[in-house]
């Protein structure tokens, strides 16, 4: 499938088959989308628990205002920030050369240090541009996503063991879709949420291709 | 270009042709896809101002501490959030039938309003959502990108006119690559960033594809 079929056909998904089950190479291919998303300064500051055993998904959904399709899921995939991964240097460094390294050793701890909201919105913008890769590669296999921050994040830490580092930032139930998706409640025009040049100036006008 | 090749292509690129310029079409390609990546309760809760004119653009690259991209890119897409989004329900609840209207103008107020850190992180998520569907449809069009938070915010929203309201949360130079990119600095190894029903449960061993 290309981008422009899977970005034009994703939508977000809650009927999803619950006897359906991802083959491990499919799902290390949705896995695999989230880590070669980018990140600030290359930090891959955020991590993904893979939900697929039937037990834990039960939970999930009950930490998640009991929404059917985080149990129908064939997967479950919990995406959680890194705040302190500004601080391991040697790792995401580790193939650079030595003058980057150098440069980068000595810029991005600063940058991030002492910073907790700074910390937490890079991780948000993180994981927002892995989940996407992952959700258009679900599409390229057939299957189907919905991205949600409905869910207590205390909860979601509790069941899966996150630390106080890895936050629960957006939570992704994929699966094979039984029914069509919802009519869409209203996507915005163009002019409406894109400017040319300058923020006043409106200059694209009209429906989007879709 | 289909989406697998997308996401393992795309690398962030500095090198870019400062002669090249896209077509309307194109651009207005690059902002589609940004319009029909997901957000929280549908709220699109963001704004694009693409940037071509060239004055602009050197006004912008002197807001990112001089970065070359910023200069060369054929478009510079500033990605703003939209904090209070969640108070124009009438807006993006539309096309919603009276039912899901109400249980929806009836819970995204409250579970925004005054939680300034809340807002700023879902803009965060809802850029980071919007950006990787924008790279990988470049990629598409045979461009390259590179999502960039290098900038002075207060500087960039002086030269767009972006309001309090409108953050500028990331700055993607777009244009065709005049090089190849830099090797990576390194790729994290999927035990080291993904897990397997618990966080502790490191089940998938070596490198990802790439």
């Amino acid at each position: 499938m290309n981008v422009s079929e899977a970005i034009q056909s994703r939508r977000s998904t809650r009927y999803l088959d619950p006897t359906h089950k991802l083959t491990d190479d499919e799902l290390r291919k949705l896995l695999s989308a989230s880590m070669l998303a980018p990140s600030s300064f290359n930090m891959q500051n955020r991590h993904v628990v893979a939900v697929v055993d039937q037990e834990v998904k039960d939970k999930l959904k009950a930490a998640a205002w009991n929404q059917d399709h985080v149990g129908t899921a064939s997967a479950v995939l919990v995406f959680a920030g890194r705040l302190k991964a500004h601080r391991a240097t040697d790792r995401f460094l580790r193939d650079a050369a030595k003058e980057a390294r150098e440069m980068f050793e000595a810029m991005i701890p600063d940058f991030y240090e002492g910073k907790l909201e700074l910390q937490r919105e890079e991780a948000c913008r993180t994981v927002g541009l892995a989940a996407m890769g992952v959700m258009l590669t679900a599409r390229e296999l057939g299957y189907d996503s919905c991205p949600m921050i409905g869910f207590d994040p205390v909860q979601v830490s509790e069941i899966l063991g996150l630390d106080e580092d890895h936050p629960p930032l957006m939570m992704m139930p994929i699966g094979k879709a039984t029914a069509e998706p919802h009519p869409r409640l209203g996507l915005l025009n163009m002019e409406e949420v894109v400017s040319l040049d300058h923020f006043e100036n409106r200059a694209f006008t009209g429906e989007i291709e879709n």
